[in-house]
């Protein structure tokens, strides 16, 4: 550890998932923001926001910045994904990523408003990307698929409390497929994992509805001894 | 991540899980191999096997090699398990640490001997480490913990077969409490994590017990588009 590793450097990329609507049939799909790449290699292909990690900044504060820096989205928080390594990844250098990710609601994704260096991808027909963001991007959609059956996350889509019905449609979209709304209703309730709050949802076209909360008594599973790392939001950005 | 990034350095580390009776009382628990640095910074102190990643070799591989070089321990298969990269974790360098691990059965084990240099401790109660390797422990007993609540992970620990008693001993190691005999059974029988073979353990101290194995059928969450990550054992250690 005290030698330096001749010629490897290190970057920091983001993979932002948010719920929007197709724009085929409406239905919720999971979609990324992506940036395009405007110097070699892999010039004018679509990328992960990222850059290389400065010397004095901590990785989820690399993340932060350039993904702020690209998209102006500053999520609340970022988990580590996953480093990818593999000397093969990038043509004439060895460049470790490491990569963050969040789940944004979709007030929060607003601000990532495209432009011609900008643009939100349906995340299960995304281009070909520079590096292995594809093979990333493919990673963490597992990882959100399989995530959704122990943890908290749909919240991170939904804010603190939320419907059964808006909790099945963040899983229809993640999933990409119909749920029956009395079995979601009955698996979710005998899991313990939500439990209902003392108010209603009312307005809209629906019928008011009860709303519910993640159950804090069991501890989720994504936090643990690292604690939950809250970047500090880059000043230009916040 | 094109530019190269100034100063950073990349390492790759690694933490062993075995079980071992306590010297105290015979009760198994978690073990590790540390190795003494022999070298500034933390000279003298106990460390996680590793060192600086080649600019040639994919991360799974130089933590094979780093760690067989060390303890001559070969485990079938290296899973990430998190990339560590506060600024202030190593005095006087930035060095970002991507560490992998592994869990491995009593007799995969023996082969990492102690020597003055090498040396087995239980988990929940290592010396002050160098770097921050007890934060690295913590979160990997953590995970350990965690994990063996929805994967297939205790087989790692057992062979592809096993009686529910040696699975159950398997959580009282991991968990670090004893488990109701009955209520364990059930519960992992309801579960469908596990289904019986054809065989049946026999010879020792016990009646005949059934052997059962993981349900395949079930995929593992542990695995996922990345695929099972098997490093070549280096040539000078297989």
């Amino acid at each position: 550890m005290t030698a330096q590793a001749a010629g490897v450097s290190v970057a920091v990329s983001t993979v932002i998932f948010a719920l929007r609507p197709s724009p085929h049939d409406g239905r919720m799909t999971v979609w990324l923001p992506l940036v395009r790449r405007i110097r070699e290699p892999f010039d004018g292909r679509w990328a992960l926001p990222g850059g290389p990690l400065e010397a004095d900044e901590d990785l989820a504060a690399s993340a932060a910045r350039t993904l702020a820096e690209t998209t102006l989205l500053t999520p609340q928080y970022l988990e580590q994904l996953y480093a990818f390594g593999n000397t093969d990844r990038s043509p004439g250098e060895r460049v470790v990523s490491i990569v963050y990710w969040a789940l944004v609601r979709s007030d929060e994704a607003d601000v990532a408003v495209e432009t011609e260096n900008v643009r939100w991808f349906d995340a299960d027909s995304v281009p070909e990307l520079a590096f292995d963001h594809n093979l990333i991007v493919e990673y963490a959609l597992w990882r959100l698929r399989n995530k959704l059956e122990y943890s908290h996350i749909a919240s991170a889509f939904l804010g603190d409390t939320f419907t059964l019905s808006e909790l099945r449609e963040v899983h229809e979209a993640v999933l990409q497929k119909p749920l029956d709304p009395a079995n979601f209703r009955r698996q979710i309730e005998s899991s313990g994992q939500v439990v209902p709050t003392e108010h209603l949802k009312t307005g809209g076209r629906h019928r008011p509805a009860r709303l519910y909360r993640y159950n804090t008594a069991e501890p989720d599973p994504s936090n643990g001894p690292l604690g939950t790392r809250q970047p500090s939001a880059p000043k230009d950005a916040s």
